[in-house]
């Protein structure tokens, strides 16, 4: 058995500078490509489960922001009588646009709302047993960035980015697989082709968030959680042709990025 | 501080023989109760915590209907690549409507769904510190009726009577209210006023299941979850008008069912 989380971020799913925008092209696309990897794998016989992430895009991100508040230096959300129910239901939209086309390809694709369950303070709590269940089942999850309560009266946006490599250190995953819309970590604008711990202070100083406004934080970030659960990820371009059917067979080009021990 | 957990049976919500329909003038009259009920405890500066649960309505049972086979007397979901979602879908639709027209109110709704968390194996595993800590900050959670994993390698409904008493254990609620379409638990047409330890098993002869098609069991299913959670609920007619209200200000008139200890 081998188990992959891909996360696919939400600027290859949507544009974040339009609200509520789909890229259809490119849903559609990954959609027919992970249908291609699951049957590939299945003629072969090959035990493959699948989890899948999905970042807020063009729905949570600026609904969140109408309720974010930043007083010096401070982020706090405001007004969330209205603003929990209000991204939740941006978020649900999105998810529901993506499982349904998944589930257009014959992806077995179920909905995960991390809202419902899920603490995010110093700790995060974030039950997996339901996952695990429907993981068993070939069920496909897919999980998306959320609002979450945290364990001090308020409350914090969980992205994509935290989510993965929890899961990936959770559940034990063989490869997680980042579709981002750019060539990998780039470094003076190539993708450097690998990093690990030779080379990690290094490459965090050439760093400093994504190119696009992202509020989790970009490549940075990726990379620091990564490190932080000890898993290994591949970051690749999202965009291209092929590149996730490629990535799903371990053979896309791209960065990998690796603090398995 | 005193919570109330309120079970919406989701035929006051919806017409069970109609698929997708919403009773809207129930639900638009009940959210307008509940607001009023907010409001005069926080005019008497009484700390009211709220919970809200819906069952599946026109909305969940019918869908999930499609996916269940009963073959010698043994229940189990077939074709769930495609059923879990679907039944997720449905339900996430349902509670849409329900929390929108909540909001509507100023009622500070917010979504809780089974499916993406629960276990609903021989011991139910369902995890409540998100919905603690909703609570804790004056949000109002609703829960409904889902599509849940098994331990079993299959899947269960989980109903809003699963939920409630489940909860009001986990939560120490103080009260129970069930709004139905019936006055109470009848006997001989006539709703009786208290149901506990010295008159249940005169009561459990008399009853089997409910009157209207409901797969989860009805008023005997109630009362069994009520007496195995050792709480305590009430059981009005939630389709006369102000009925809601006044039960959530402690004065309605139905069957109160009493196995706290």
């Amino acid at each position: 058995m081998v188990l992959i989380i891909l996360k696919l971020g939400g600027s290859i799913l949507s544009d974040k500078n339009i609200p509520y925008s789909v890229k259809w092209d490119n849903l559609e696309r990954i959609a027919m490509g992970i249908k291609n990897a699951l049957d590939h794998y299945k003629n072969k016989n090959k035990d493959i489960k699948l989890i899948l992430v999905h970042g807020g895009g063009a729905f949570g991100h600026p609904v969140a922001k109408k309720y974010l508040k930043i007083e010096n230096g401070k982020k706090s959300f405001v007004n969330m009588e209205k603003g929990f129910w209000d991204i939740q239901r941006a978020m649900r939209r999105f998810n529901n646009i993506v499982i349904d086309t998944l589930q257009s390809y014959d992806i077995p694709a179920v909905s995960i709302q991390p809202s419902s369950f899920v603490v995010f303070g110093d700790k995060l709590i974030f039950n997996t047993f339901a996952i695990k269940e429907m993981v068993k089942r070939n069920l496909v999850p897919v999980i998306h960035g959320d609002i979450t309560v945290d364990d001090k009266n308020n409350y914090k946006i969980i992205s994509g980015d935290d989510i993965v490599p929890y899961l990936a250190n959770e559940l034990k995953a063989d490869l997680i697989l980042y579709a981002t819309d750019v060539d990998g970590v780039l470094i003076d604008n190539k993708p450097i082709n690998r990093i690990d711990k030779n080379n990690i202070d290094e490459i965090l100083d050439y760093l400093s968030g994504s190119n696009s406004i992202d509020i989790t934080g970009g490549m940075r970030y990726k990379i620091e959680m990564i490190r932080k659960n000890k898993c290994r990820g591949f970051v690749f371009n999202g965009n291209k042709a092929n590149n996730v059917y490629k990535a799903l067979l371990g053979e896309v080009e791209g960065t990998e990025i690796d603090f398995s021990e």
